[in-house]
């Protein structure tokens, strides 16, 4: 069926536009426009105000800066600059507030990320809203985040993420320079392989990583397991890298009989999910088992077990002391789950 | 339904053992071992034996070569080993001979990728087989292979491209090193931030590609694209890599926009397959258009056409004065588009 799963960090708020990232002269005249939104990153994380104490309910949001605030800042040779894309017309919602109309069309806004190493201490200074600070476990602090400012999130950390680990060219090891608002790393020797033809080593990396849900053999079961990371009694979906030359489908049954020796035969595509620590795509699949013996690789799963359908419903709507305590809704891993128990057992 | 397409360059033969590849006792081991088979590769191209001329029908073949045969390279500082696993038990197919048992139970014979730079035509003279060659158009040579061979060449060569783009550490410049197999390289530069915690810049890269056939609105045309470089007559499936921070089905959404001005709605995937020039993961999906106008984005793509069902099948099945020529059977656009046509014409 053509059902789509929206999963969080996949919201798509703004066009990308890119055929604008090589008209320079477009570019500029967005980054100097007072419409222009602009985003601030400090070691790969966005400034945000947080709900007061005692304030629990409100929502983690974007601090959101003009042209004026942060100009000084383009002008400093650390700064990466990445240009997010335009906000899309039918979805003027409160929080992408910038492209009222004046009485007449007027182009939508501009959003950009800026990246900074100046002291953080100073940059929240230039913040008007209360509470704000660049939070340190992105794993945790960004999924507090709305839908819309966690897909504008997630594009740009993904991108700056790929700058801060990839300013030397990788064929030749010399220095670049950045390009096409953002999207592009040229190598800075005029030698160099990478600047004949066109090559990945100049585009930023996004990294397909397979998340299965493993499906008993009976249909009623299904095989989660824990790292050691793991918070205490949390199992989750296995998950793992796609590998050179590999499907997804045969990449589901590789990382399943290498993680819990159990195998697998049919597999299912279900959603996928970006997921910017620091650029995956969450690739997720069901995965019916074809065997039920387990045997753990204890260098990444500290235990795999099987889970009733019973008891996969008591940890998800918070029944009496669950079997085990399911990922953040925000995961794939969690909507992967939630899926399942939907789905009639006869597969 | 959980019916799987096998698509050219995804046929896994070997098992990849992964966790082999931190044992240096045992990948020592194997590569002397008389049974282990060594694929020769010069400029990421295989060795391999051509049918004679006016043999049209033969297939092109892997030249597989012994340990003796190759230890020398193995200690040139220029070359680069990758251990591709080993043979599957139940798969002893007639290209696949060594691992036959002698009498009892023995280890699957191990595969290994080597890639040299010395001289092409002293390499050649190694070869016992006729009419060998490295050949020099990957997109067209490596398509005449046997399923098996060619699943083998789209590990070894999308490892092997990485290593040869990727041989400096992007993170700091440094020299890299490689380690485990042929699936890490690790800076040489000790106070590197990549030696801290685990980072992509280390492995392989695989970039995500969303490819798709674009369905009209009516269900009984498809939208195909050409771009300059494709042979006069031919067009094919438009294809463009997936963004940071993007789903498969918003990239498929994106793509198609900016190549062709159409708009899509529910996309669904289909298959994947392999693409190993460089190292590609091309995800195969069925998109319903929401809107008929085309125009091209002239820096991409020369033309676009609707297409009649009736069109598709003339030109796949070879009728009289086709409109079109398809892209060629191993291409997964060929697989989506003969996908299409066996499908109901109500979605
Ligand atoms: N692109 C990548 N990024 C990070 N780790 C990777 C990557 N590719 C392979 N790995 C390795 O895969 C391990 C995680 O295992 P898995 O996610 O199950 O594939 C990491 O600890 C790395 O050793
Ligand atoms: N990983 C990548 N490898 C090669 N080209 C890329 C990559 N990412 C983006 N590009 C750009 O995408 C263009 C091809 O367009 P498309 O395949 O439609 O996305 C190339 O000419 C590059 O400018
Ligand atoms: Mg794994
Ligand atoms: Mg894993
Ligand atoms: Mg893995
Ligand atoms: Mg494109
Ligand atoms: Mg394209
Ligand atoms: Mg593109
Ligand atoms: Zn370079
Ligand atoms: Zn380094």
């Amino acid at each position: 069926d053509f059902d789509q799963q929206e999963n969080y960090f996949s919201r798509e708020t703004l066009d990308r536009m890119s055929a604008k990232r090589t008209d320079k002269v477009w570019l500029d005249a967005k980054q100097s426009h007072p419409d222009t939104i602009y985003l601030l990153f400090s070691n790969l994380s966005p400034m945000v105000s947080s709900p007061q104490d005692g304030n629990d309910g409100g929502e983690t949001k974007l601090c959101q800066f003009k042209y004026e605030v942060v100009k000084d800042l383009l002008q400093k040779p650390a700064t990466v600059l990445v240009f997010l894309g335009v906000e899309k017309r039918k979805n003027c919602s409160s929080s992408f507030s910038s492209s009222q109309t004046k009485g007449g069309v007027q182009d939508p806004a501009a959003w950009f990320a800026i990246c900074t190493d100046e002291d953080e201490a100073e940059l929240l200074k230039r913040c008007k809203q209360k509470n704000c600070s660049f939070p340190k476990m992105p794993n945790r602090d960004l999924l507090k985040l709305t839908e819309e400012e966690a897909g504008v999130v997630a594009q740009a950390r993904s991108v700056l993420g790929w700058h801060s680990r990839y300013s030397f060219c990788p064929t030749c090891g010399s220095s670049t320079k950045l390009e096409e608002g953002g999207y592009k790393r040229s190598c800075l020797n005029l030698d160099c392989r990478s600047l004949r033809g066109v090559h990945n080593t100049c585009y930023p990396r996004v990294d397909p990583v397979v998340i299965m849900l493993v499906i008993h053999p009976d249909g009623n079961q299904c095989l989660l397991g824990r790292k050691k990371v793991f918070p205490s009694g949390m199992f989750s979906c296995l998950a793992g890298f796609i590998e050179p030359g590999e499907t997804i489908e045969d990449a589901v049954r590789r990382e399943v009989e290498e993680e819990s020796g159990v195998k697998i035969g049919p597999v299912q595509y279900v959603s996928c999910q970006p997921w910017p620590m620091p650029s995956n795509l969450m690739i997720g699949c069901l995965a019916l088992a074809i065997s039920t013996d387990i045997r753990v690789d204890e260098n990444e799963i500290e235990e795999a077990r099987w889970f009733t359908r019973q008891q996969v419903i008591d940890s998800l709507f918070r029944g009496e002391s669950p079997a085990f305590t399911a990922p953040p809704r925000q995961t794939i891993a969690h909507q992967l789950i939630k899926h399942w128990i939907g789905m009639n057992s006869n597969l």
